[in-house]
């Protein structure tokens, strides 16, 4: 470690809280910056504001305002600069700020770097940080060339190329903010832009040390375990989903019933790669069956992959939760896979993580009955939707009161810092002093 | 260890199976005798019946039939029958039986004898028997005597007495079957019903290795572990449920918002109470808030004690999740409490159960919501009340068509012999073979 933990520099600020403190201060300037009056083509108020900049730092996409009628070119603008920023810039400029801080990086050696780079200087972070941007920027680049196809031909040159860039970095980042008030629902069945924006959002949402195995390792052997887990954990998860999807909502009259049977493949992989963070929808989520919406909520609070632009409880630590449940079964005492040991202390991280993670959405949702009217389904779908950041609406959110909005601010940002927070908590563990004899509980 | 683990006696089938059979044919005898034609008042169908005795047996308490009047005498024998044989008397005679036939009785052990009893023989486990039936007699036969108090008076002689004996039973076994349609509603404000029939639940749910530490030792310092874990934890979830539904029902019409300001405090203390696991009612539970609705399906996925009358994950199982998730905030590697550890390996086996429940938990909720209409929450109340043999309803499930009742008949087999079968595999565990090195995972 380069830095040691203790080594504290110009601050005395816990890393945890220079990053809220971060967060919170782009929140308050996205929001005064959508406020002047020539960034909306009707004024709106400051709980708009700030919902709508929460929503794009935290690459939700829920929204109170239509993000094309509402919002002029100016205001348009502010929205991306904060996806960009929120979705993958401003982790990777706190690593840079962080370190240069003399603040401990210890933290970005565990969350951030593969297992075999274990010496890290301040120029191997400013190096990795140049090839995260670079991958960053030639993804968006690229997406947006190619969703130009599509998109000059309809809208015109000049239009046709703000869109492609637009919906190119609102994809790579997860945001779901899309420019259309329906999503992409228009282009359902369109091949160029059901593999592209997925394509986006799926690169995004595996998170940079995968992209970076990928990027310069082109051998599955040599790949880390996480990015084995990560590919083969989405892959399933994708097909799963699909298919799911596919079987439970092909004959539903609002969702997949009067599309042909191309369209409704298209619309299934989409809608079910869309869901775990990415955020855009090209069917009616409202009109989906209550066993599909269940589903779903399901596939927000899994999520994407760590570091990445996606949000829940990440794929890696699902995938943890699935294999430590397996392996009690098969009566193994330790968590075994592609050759590794997944030791009982990330087991036991995983189980923080998850209990924090259910409490955090059931306290919402309890927030959210207690203090707003509305279906119990649709309040509980909103509340996870906005905790995973994912965006996806059964359109109740764009009518919530300002108690409601509120609350749904609090819960995106938590949901966008809460797990990085506790990301930095998983760095160091203090070795504990007093050794207790084992106690005997019994269980189930 | 008395016999070992690989002597298998008479029979070659795993234990987890033959307690499946045991429930099994258990049911099917149950269901024919309430299917004679004298058990009833009025013909019932196959599905009923079957429905009647599998929630007898797995003591949940939902109905599809009215207890008192569709029933007659002989058919109320059979359900109270049905009830002990399946609280704890099935459970204890299984420990009987399986040591008799030679079959491994190392999970006793583990289950539920206390640490310090770790030579255990036959005769060992007879003398714990009969101490457990004892226990349970002596309970139900004050309890009843108690009740007849309030009984006697309002029904007579014969009546009050048979009404006594059946709520104590009921209560004990946290079965929450009632002679009334309107399960304990009617003494809503009555001291003696609200002392007895909680007294009774709770010592049930308790689990009998916590009875007996209470019974054996009057010493707090003594305890073991898990009596002080339980102790404490049925204490303040007690405390707390109370509270917070009085605070969230206090002014509702349809529940506490008519009644005076007592018999809210013994209406709000009844059903917290009861909601873990006995599943007996004194307001309307399908006249809820939305908000007490959730934090009643949390209650009733915590339940009461190990090898108790009761359902869900387990008292001692939620504290373990809620102690390992402070231990990883406070950045200790191993979690204590009460001068005593709690292995890594118990908090494994804590996450397996967690996951193992939630997924049987979604998977019953998915096949409701697939195969059955109705409102969210109402049929997600109904599936969790049902895993968690709690048997409290929002009045849906006495309208289920023969499709949701097999769901719901498969849920609380599941709900009853489930973790019981997890017991039987937390006893043993394999040593593994090989050993690999440790990977790294992003998680979070
Ligand atoms: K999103
Ligand atoms: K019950």
């Amino acid at each position: 470690m380069a830095l040691p933990y203790t080594k504290r520099g110009v601050t005395h600020l816990p890393p945890p809280l220079v990053l809220v403190l971060l967060y919170f201060v782009l929140i308050l300037i996205g929001a005064i910056a959508l406020k002047v009056p020539f960034a909306t083509a009707i004024p709106i108020t400051w709980s708009e504001a700030i919902f709508t900049a929460t929503s794009a730092l935290t690459v939700t996409g829920l929204i109170v305002l239509d993000t094309s009628a509402d919002f002029n070119l100016f205001g348009q603008i502010v929205i991306i600069c904060l996806i960009q920023l929120g979705g993958l810039g401003l982790m990777t400029f706190a690593v840079l700020i962080l370190s240069m801080l003399g603040l401990p990086v210890g933290f970005t050696q565990n969350l951030y770097l593969r297992e075999d780079l274990n010496q890290t200087s301040a120029s191997d972070l400013f190096s990795l940080t140049k090839m995260i941007l670079r991958v960053v920027l030639l993804c968006e680049i690229v997406g947006a060339a190619l969703l130009a196809l599509v998109f000059i031909p309809e809208f015109g040159w000049r239009e046709g190329i703000w869109q492609s860039f637009f919906h190119s970095i609102s994809a790579f980042n997860n945001a779901g903010f899309s420019l259309f008030p329906d999503s992409l629902s228009h282009w359902v069945g369109n091949p160029v832009v059901n593999i592209i924006v997925p394509l986006l959002f799926i690169i995004g949402g595996l998170g940079f040390t995968v992209v970076s195995d990928i990027w310069r390792i082109h051998n599955w052997r040599q790949f880390s375990l996480h990015t084995k887990l990560m590919l083969v954990g989405t892959i399933v998860l994708l097909i799963w989903s699909t298919l799911t999807f596919a079987a439970m909502e092909w004959t539903n009259p609002a969702t997949l019933g009067g599309l042909d049977w191309a369209t409704k493949l298209w619309a299934s992989w989409f809608q079910a790669a869309s869901t775990r963070t990415a955020g855009f929808n090209t069917v009616d989520i409202g009109g989906m069956t209550d066993s599909t919406t269940l589903m779903f909520m399901l596939l927000m609070v899994i999520g994407a992959g760590s570091s990445s632009t996606g949000g829940g409880i990440k794929v890696t630590t699902f995938i943890v939760l699935v294999l430590a449940t397996l392996a009690f079964f098969k009566r193994r005492p330790t968590v075994d896979i592609f050759g590794r040991r997944i030791s009982a202390d990330q087991v036991m991280k995983v189980l923080a993580l998850v209990m924090v993670t259910l409490s955090l959405i059931l306290t919402s949702l309890f927030a959210m009955l207690i203090f707003h009217e509305g279906a119990f389904l649709d309040l509980a779908f909103e509340a996870i939707s906005a905790f995973g950041t994912v965006g996806l609406s059964r359109g109740v959110t764009d009518q919530f009161d300002p108690i409601g909005r509120i609350i749904m601010i609090f819960i995106m940002f938590i949901g966008r810092v809460g797990p990085l927070t506790i990301g930095f908590l998983l760095a160091a563990q203090k070795p504990k002093r007093i050794s207790y004899p084992t106690g005997t509980i019994y269980l189930g």
